[in-house]
């Protein structure tokens, strides 16, 4: 019965989102004994200029070259 | 004053929206009694690709022609 | 495989919980032709000193008699 | 370590959505004396026939001049 | 940079929350590539009465022995 | 009509919390001429074991005294 939520900034592929889905199931499924039949993953991805840390958006930490985030 | 997020994945339309709307905020004044003037409803579409269900992909149980889920 | 998560300020019985439930579900069936099977309904309460209306918490509105909020 | 969501219709200029970022990051480290650096802020646009206040879309609420709304 | 939200209903101990956040960390590292230091992961917990589908509250699917849910 | 998300470890006093509210209802007005009236800000707090950062929870991370986390 999970739902899980997973926030990251655009840019995975398909294949990764179908890893990151099943891999997230089959820890629900081995920690927590959870129905995988009712495990809901949800992958929402967000442009960098609407994501922000220590102040300021992805897109100008990027502009900046700032180790802060990786480079894409 | 409540704030209800419903998560879909993409394929509604902008008549079927307005419908899940004025129903969602009928049943809030109804039950509990709310403020409609202050009952807020957001709708969050999320492509096939975003949506895992039991491990797999929405995008992937729809090519397999899985019961799992509805064909669209 | 619809996912409805219902943010309101605690104080809410757990019949009018149920109905809510089955309301939404029996909505989202309806009106998007879901599958209430796969359809989940989340009620999340909070206190009233960690909910703000128009920059003040309804904790502050409520004991200030404020027409924005219901007494209770 | 804060996660601030900001949820609003679409129309936002890069340069709103920095500032909002920069504004709410100095309120976390002012006012909860958190550490900048994993203070994360995410806006969500949402389109507005996905967004219903009072039971009706913005979308309609905007086609039909309600005072309910801003015009844009 | 990612930030991941793991709703399910209340229960879990500390040490299954711990192997989670472990757990869903390295998926993040190893499929996308993402910086641990700012991956975040929150577990929600809701009570059985808060927590729908199908159309009935858990509390109310576990009281009736239903097979759609797990006994605790 | 924005709706604000603030989820950090539980802590805050109602003053801190009433703060809070206040400065990003002003920031919504202020940056994008947003409506105070209809503008909700509401703040989830999650137990130090509920939120991991860097694959620990905070509850671990603060018995080690890790610089990760403020002390409380």
């Amino acid at each position: 019965m999970p739902y899980i939520q997973v926030m990251i900034t655009e840019g995975a592929t398909a294949e990764q989102k179908a890893e990151l889905v099943e891999g997230i199931t089959d820890l629900m499924t081995r920690v927590l004994n959870k129905n995988p039949t009712t495990t809901h993953v949800v992958i929402k991805e967000s442009a960098t200029e609407n994501w922000g840390i220590a102040g300021r958006t992805v897109k100008q930490l990027r502009a900046e070259g700032s180790p802060k985030v990786s480079p894409r």
